[in-house]
């Protein structure tokens, strides 16, 4: 950092928003349990009663922190408008397992907590999680990807859980096959998942 | 229960099986952390001193419980010993959804404590993971169902935590397909995954 925060005039959603980010930066290589006031007033050198004022509670800090976390992997993640089907889903894919590696830390511990943690957690990441896949089933420019069924939304929800799964277990040891490799798999593994689900179509 | 177990000879050993499989059965519509030596000592009139001599703790029952669970779905999804492989997988994933829907409320606690709790609990729910799909590879009279390779495994991986997603979505809401369809999505899912992660075979 080369200017402390808390010397920048901001309007107040400014200043929150500049907040999360720091954070964002911060615990990405933390685990959701240590994401904490005290470490960013410490590390951004800010006040802890400032932090408090923005955020209310050290419970309702870790809050915002995540949904800060998957709002950005959302939006970062939005496919390009234009492109065949195949390559924009790649390319979503591509900035998701980045935003992973990126993030792993935070990431791995987040889908820990949405399973076996509190509710608030849990539905900020089903939340994610639901805004990553919907947008496979959302008319756009392009038109949709998958035909909207409650067939495919079962498949579009298990691919979700293979792709973290595959990207997680991936991550530990990337020498299993190259990062293109990957995506090939996850982004191919749809269409052939929905054709084994939808004989009759 | 028209036998009371405690009063029935019986070989320690053999004692302690039928007091897990008196556990099964109670626990099938419990979560893990409602695994108790209390609740089976009244339900089946058992001594709670007796499961203590038998199971040590309550936390070493709550382990011996989920053990017991989870070889006991290992051994019951065994595929059959000979037919086509799309057949026998079939028949595996019909014993491991009925299974499912049989102890579901067990069963995604037991899910959800492996993601978010201790590290008991999470080893033992990896070893049935790993006892589940590490078949798929092995020799037997009918040969390997895929070649074990790195990739393969990776895959087998993101196909059975898919698996898992779909029959835990589907329990939940069986309308949305027929159990053969199901069973024909997650059987011909696999081949079909397989085949978008190894071109070069």
């Amino acid at each position: 950092m080369t200017t402390s925060p808390a010397r920048t005039r901001l309007s107040p959603a400014a200043r929150r928003a500049q907040l999360l980010e720091l954070g964002a930066h911060l615990f990405a290589t933390r685990s959701v349990d240590e994401i904490s006031i005290d470490v960013l007033a410490e590390e951004a050198s800010v006040s802890r009663g400032l932090l408090y004022h923005y955020f209310g509670s050290k419970q309702d800090f870790r809050l915002a922190v995540i949904r800060h976390a998957v709002e950005d992997l959302v939006e970062k993640t939005a496919p390009p408008a234009e492109g065949e089907p195949i390559e924009r889903m790649l390319a979503s894919l591509g900035v998701y397992v980045d935003y992973v590696l990126a993030n792993l830390t935070l990431y791995r511990s987040l889908v820990r907590a949405a399973a076996g943690g509190t509710d608030e957690i849990r539905a900020l990441y089903e939340t994610g999680r639901f805004a990553l896949t919907d947008r496979i089933f959302r008319e756009d420019a392009e038109g949709q990807i998958l035909t909207d069924t409650p067939q495919s939304r079962l498949v579009v929800r298990g691919w979700s859980a293979m792709t973290e799964e595959m990207v997680l277990t991936w991550a530990d040891d990337p020498s299993v096959m190259t990062r293109d490799e990957l995506l090939a798999v996850l982004a191919l593994s749809l269409p052939a998942l929905v054709g084994t689900s939808l004989p009759d179509e």
